[in-house]
Formats: C-alpha cells, structure tokens, sequence
C-alpha cells in the first residue's frame, strides 16, 4: 500500500476511463458451455439469435476470444454523463467494526437508475438504435433494469416497452413513475398482452407474477412485433457480464492508483452480472497466475442458486421460450418465497460465473435477510449511503471478511460492489426497522419441485 | 474559454476541496438588517439566540465580519464522504436546446439526503455535539433536510427530534422511513407533542400543516429539553447559507480549472440556502467591482416571496416563537396553495439575498409549476438526472436563459444549481404526466391576508 494518504473517494478523470470493454471469457481456460436450442439441443449460431437479440448484442452473446471489444464512441458518450463512478475507501465503515482489513467499494448507485444496470442498458439501447430499430422490450423485477433501459431508451429514442413483475408494479408505482418520465410503457406481468401470459393467467389468475414469467412476455413482444423490436435483457448474459466490465476496469485503474490490489472481492448475485463486471479484470489475473484473490459471490438465503443449485442446463424463464443455458440454477419452475424483500430472486445464474465457480475460481455464501437488512442499516449510518436490499448482501459479505480479519489481525484489503440505492425499497427496510422482516429458507422439498422443471434432456443427465 | 475539451463531468481532488467556508456578508457593502427581539425590538445578541441555537452557530450567525471561517476537521471528514460534488457541462442538453450558450450545473443530489441539505446539516450536528448536547430537534417539508440531519445525526451519535409537515409526512411515507433509518424520532406536525401544535390543532383541527408551524413546535421542543437540545434549521439562517458556501466555492475553483466564468448564474429559491451557497463567492467579485454577472433567483408562482413579497420584519415561524428577520416574506400567514407541488413553500427568505436583491444585486423570477415540471422531465430526457421539483426551477430559468441566447447568437456562460433528484417526489410527476396538474396563482387578495399576518411594528412602517 502506498504510505501517502488515500483519499476517500477516488474518480478517474474523463481521460482516464476505459475505452474499451474487457471479454472475462477470453481469459477463461475453458469456455462456458454453449447455449443450445432448445428444440434441437444444438449450440446456437448468432443466426438463431437474429430475432430476439440485436446482431451486435448477438455477436457479443456468443463471441469468447475477443478480449477486448471497443465501447462505440455514443455509448462513451453517455458513460461520460454519469461515469466514472467512485471508488470509496470505507474509513468510516472500518473504524466502526474497529477491523484492521482495508475496505473499499465501488459505488454504482449515483445514477437515475439507482444501480449499475445503466452500464449495459445504453450499450443494449445503442446497438438497436444502429441496426434501424424502432424500440425494445424488456422486464424488469425491483425496477433497476427497466428505469435503466427506459433512461437509455429516451435518450437513443426508442420506445421501451417494459414487462414489471406484477408484485412489484404493484408494490412500487413509484419505480412506474419514474420510466414514465422516460416515456417507456410499463406492463404489470403477467398481462393479457401476450399469449404466454395469457396462459400463465388462466393457469393461476391470482400469480403476482416472476421475473421468468416476464421474461417470457417481453420475449413473445419482441417476436411479434415484425423484425422491428428486440428483447434486451439486464443480467444473466454473457453480453451483460461484458459491458458491465466497465465497473472492474476503473476499480483496477484506480486501485493502482492507490498502489492497492484486492486480496479478497466481493459483490452480491442475483443473475451475476455486477459480480461478473467487478471481478472481470481481477480474475483474469488470477487465471493467468498473476495473483491469489478470493472471489465471494452473495446469494439471499431464499433464492440460493450457487450455493444449493444444479449446475445443469436450463431454460432462462418460466415460459420456456429462451434458448438453454447451463448454468448453476434452482430451475425455472423455483419461486422464492413471497417475503423475501432482498431482490436477486432470480432462479439463474450467469453462465460465466457459475463456470467460474464450478471450476473452483469463486466461492459462494448465503445470507438471510433480516443479516442483510442488519448489514444495510449498520452501513447506511456509517458510511452515509442508503444501499439497496441486493447491494447489502455484498455490504454483508464485506463486513464478515472484514470481522475474520480483525479476529486474525490480518490487514487485508477488501473490495466490495455497491451496486446501488435503495429509495425504492423502503418498504421492506419498514419491515426490518419495526421488527416485522422473518427468514424464510427454503426446505430440501422446495428445491426439489424446482429442480423438477429442469428440462430432461441428455445433457443433464451427465 | 479553454480551447481544450471540457469534460462532462469535474471533480476536484480531496486536496483540492475548500477547508473554508466563505461568509459573504462580509463582501456586502450593507449588510443585512440585524434580527430583533419580538418583546424588545432590540438587535438580538449571541446571548438571545444561546436557549435556541448552539453557541457556535449563533455566533456564526451574527458574525458579518469575518471573510472566511474554518471548517472544522470532523466536519470536512465528512464532506469527504459525499463531495465534492461534480461540476456538469449540460453537453446533451445544450444540444437539445440548439443554443450556442455553455451550461454548467452544480450536482448536489449524490448522497442519500438528495440535496444540498447535508452540508449544513453535517456542521449542525457537529456543532451541537461538540457543545455537548444530547440532541437537536428541526422541522421538515418535503423531507430532504429532515434526511440530512438524520444523517448528520447518526454519524456523530445524537438524537434527532424531526417535526415533519403533515401533508409531506402522509404523502411522503418513505421519507419517514428513511429518517427511521438513521434513529431518527419523525411526528407528524402540528402535533400533541407542544403546546404551539395543541393550539393549532385546537384552532384548525383538519389543518395539514406549515413549514412554520413545524419549526414552532421545534424550537418549543428544543426550549422544553432542559438545556440538552437545541433547535437547528436547514434553509433561511445566515449560518445556513455560510456552510452552503462549499457549493459556490468548490464550483468557481472547478470552473476555474475550465477556464471559465459564469455570466449568469441560476438557482431556485425557498429559504435562499442554496441559491445563497451557490452564488457566494461569485457575488462576491460583483459585489467588489470584477465581475457583470447576472444572478437570477427562481421560485414559484404559487409562493412568490421575491418577486410579489414585501420587504419586512417578519417572524420566521407561524407560531411567532422566532426572532424577527427582515425579509422578503409573504407574510407567516400565508399559506400556498395545496395544489402546489414544486417544494419551496417558506413564506420568508434569506435576509442576505433579501438584501440583495432589494440593492438590485440580483434578479427573481416566478414560474408556474406545469412548466417547471416541463423542463424537468426534458431535462431527465437528455440528462438522465431526475430532479427534484425543487431543483426543477432553475432548470427551467436556465434553459430560458439558454433559449435566450440562442435567439441572440451570445455563446453566454450559464450555470445552476441542480440541488438534488426526485425519487421521493414521484406523486407530483405523476400528475404532471397524467395532465392532473394544474397551477394556481395567488390573487392579490390571497397575498394581502398573508401581508395581514406582519408584525405591526415601528420598522414595518418605513
């Protein structure tokens, strides 16, 4: 560590940031496994992606050797109006726990958007606006990724129609509001406006809906609307992990500003891909043998795909009109408990990363909320900020690390994402705060009937 | 201007952030007319204000002398932990616009606060705990300062008693709970718990609430703490607009480094904090003869203290407990209408930009809300910022000064102050969005029963 003072927040300069985004695959001594067709079982070519992703999008999707690929000149454009973001020296934070580990977070959340999800929404909205697209359709669950893509989606001018899981269209009207600012058209999901959702409907007309569920509708939308719209999605996507590698190029960058490297790093994982932005250029180095970083992912007790999923192939929503992906998963029929308020409910998990943790690269934990939310406040008094419910997690996995150090006096230095804020959430920090949040974990038989949906084909009979 | 490129975002280093906070009284040919006494008519002294303020803040508060004050080490600490906050060039929205004018704009919304509010509230709280008390009480409308102070609050380990406006504590929900957060105690006001909110309530059992009588039942239950609390205030006070004062000098050493200047400088006015933070050292050099620039305060229609006000001895609160301040006021009688969604209802002003602009130091202008809201929701179109309605105000008179430009061909320099972002104001978006809105002007009748409510004292008679 250098001995001069390191300041608490650390911002690149314009000139300073990234130029290009950094390809984790390429450093990978095995790829991830290929996304099939579900139909066939064959790997997937970007021709069958052609209609629900963008040609870009789709080339990125299936492209693992190009390490580095170009951020186009418009995207930079956009990055430069909220980016770079901080890198925060926790001081505050470390003093408190009274540990002697070093803690720093890259803080994603000082955008509109309120998370990192901005970072790939303007390179998705960018790349339809190229190809001659009139709009897009996505879903979103809490609301990060479809105010994101609304936000990009207005300044690109394309329409953004957006599919909400129903609970949170209904717990959050605000989250509504604010895409409406940005002119998108936001959907309660399950809706009648497509065939998929008509059926889950007529199936459970009392469902509140999943992000599965949504995913499957915005899919149908985007196929229905005659080559002029594509389905954008925010997480899970190798495409995803590679935009957000934004977040981990300025942390290197900067962290070797400071003279600093992270002994251990740590970020939340719902689909995976803020964890897989942050860690990109640090694991690299740990692949090639350049350092011996742990890497944590944390997962909710409730919904804990890495820590008690299959490694298997599966469908990336209820409906089952995605392509497979074999990724570590609770199966597509999984649905987390109804009073899990931490987001990451998600039944997936990035393939990257669940290769990355197959192999042995990356560990995981689960936490149970009430853990998170205890975290989350402890935080938000000390260092000042107000996390969101998925950013705590990591705010949890942090401070842990930080503890064993303080029993071992080791002074590590530890990274952790926080991805954003949590203005949006407060009804569930309600609930902590007046002692009304409990734990619900899921039992061996829960698993099972997720487990159950996993499609039956040979390769997960292996 | 510099002909190298400008970038979309400045951010000074931690060394170069201000370690003073610059007093412009003390550039001020005349200063503002000293407070009174409402028993004796008297000039108040340090003495008077020592049962209601913390020493050192009354002392702050009638000092007019000194140029420069330092901020203490602990308070910069913290100003560590969110600022400086960037300096934006309007690059996307200047195109938008089509003018040739450069705009600038302060971005004070990055912490959980939203606003501004924090850097007061940080030395506030740091004043008070280095007194030795056990806590502050305050008084909150649309929440950002109640917020602030929550924070300041928590990190330096004191109570905080927030009396929040009824009609905000009802609708605003989450606010509270995000005080809640923080340990702070939230009632809603006027309350049981004084006897100002008792009378109140006796006289107008429906009423929804003032900001001025919030601040009575405050500074009673600061009075009726025994000594151990004081009363601290976000917005108006002469001490409020010496620690807004970060805002202008941290923005002039950034346009500095640009190589610029502004020619005119636009920022929405409530109490005047930070319109009176913004523009302090920037005054300063007009004041002192180096500079021509325009200085345009921004308020609502619906609360026209500048621009339809009168220049008087008023008191600051509905309750008549506070000194006497000579303002700008509409009178504390005076009540805008329920309609009004924009934020910045105080009757009153800052003495300092009163005075200000009554020696023609500075312009105002009013504007309905539907057409603040207008500009909000273009400029999160192009800047991907949401604003707070607040804030929407200078928006709206800087792009009019923008289009003002571009009808002349004058490539002016224009910067505002965006104080900080909406997320907690989406009930008012939403009415504008839907049509809903509508604006209501004061009737010159309207305004007369506030001017009714004036104290009828020899120095109202002038």
């Amino acid at each position: 560590m250098s001995m001069t003072k390191i300041p608490h927040r650390l911002y690149l300069t314009e000139e300073q940031m990234p130029k290009q985004w950094f390809n984790l695959r390429a450093a990978m001594p095995q790829q991830p496994d290929p996304l099939l067709n579900p139909a066939t079982l064959q790997p997937l070519g970007t021709a069958d992606l052609a209609p629900i992703f963008c040609e870009e999008l789709a080339r990125q999707e299936l492209d693992g050797a190009t390490p580095y690929v170009d951020i186009p000149e418009p995207v930079q454009e956009v990055y430069k109006m909220y980016r770079p973001s901080p890198l925060i020296r926790a001081y505050a934070l470390e003093k408190a726990l009274g540990t002697p580990a070093r803690i720093y977070y890259k803080f994603e959340g000082n955008n509109t958007s309120g998370s990192h999800k901005l970072n790939s929404a303007v390179a998705q909205a960018y790349y339809a606006k190229q190809q001659g697209l009139t709009g897009v359709t996505t879903e979103t669950g809490a609301g990060q990724w479809g105010t994101a893509l609304s936000e990009a989606c207005a300044y690109f001018g394309l329409s953004c129609d957006v599919y909400m899981v129903k609970c949170s269209y209904e717990q959050k009207p605000f989250r509504k509001a604010v895409m409406g600012v940005f002119d998108a058209q936001v959907t309660a999901s399950p809706s009648n406006t497509t065939q998929v959702g008509r059926q889950i409907l007529a199936e459970n007309p009392g469902t509140t809906g999943s992000l599965g569920c949504a995913i499957s509708e915005a899919v149908e939308a985007a196929l229905a609307s005659g080559g002029t719209k594509r389905y954008v999605l925010g997480s899970v996507l190798n495409q995803v992990v590679l935009h957000q590698s934004i977040i981990g190029l300025e942390t290197k960058l900067a962290m070797e500003q400071l003279d600093e490297y992270p002994d251990v790093v740590v970020g939340c994982a719902g689909g995976g891909s803020n964890l897989g932005g942050l860690i990109a250029p640090f694991m690299a180095d740990k692949l090639q043998g350049r350092s011996h970083t742990r890497f944590v992912a944390v997962e909710p007790a409730s919904c804990p795909s890495l820590t008690r999923g299959r490694y298997a192939y599966d469908f990336c929503d209820t409906g089952h009109v995605t392509p497979l992906a074999r990724m570590y998963t609770l199966g597509s029929g999984f649905i987390p408990s109804a009073n899990h308020a931490g987001g990451l409910r998600y039944h997936g998990m990035s393939p990257i990363l669940s290769k990355l943790y197959h192999d042995g690269y990356m560990e995981a934990v689960a936490y149970e909320q009430s853990r998170v939310f205890e975290a989350a406040v402890f935080f938000a008094k000390h260092e000042t900020i107000l996390p969101a419910p998925e950013s705590a997690h990591a705010i949890r996995g942090a401070m842990d690390e930080a503890l064993k150090c303080k029993q071992t006096g080791e002074a590590k230095t530890i990274l952790f994402g926080l991805t954003g804020t949590g203005y949006f959430d407060m009804t569930a920090y309600e609930s902590y705060l007046s002692g009304r949040m409990t734990d619900t974990i899921p039992t061996d038989e829960d698993l099972q009937r997720g487990f159950d949906s996993l499609p039956a084909i040979p390769q997960n009979r292996m």
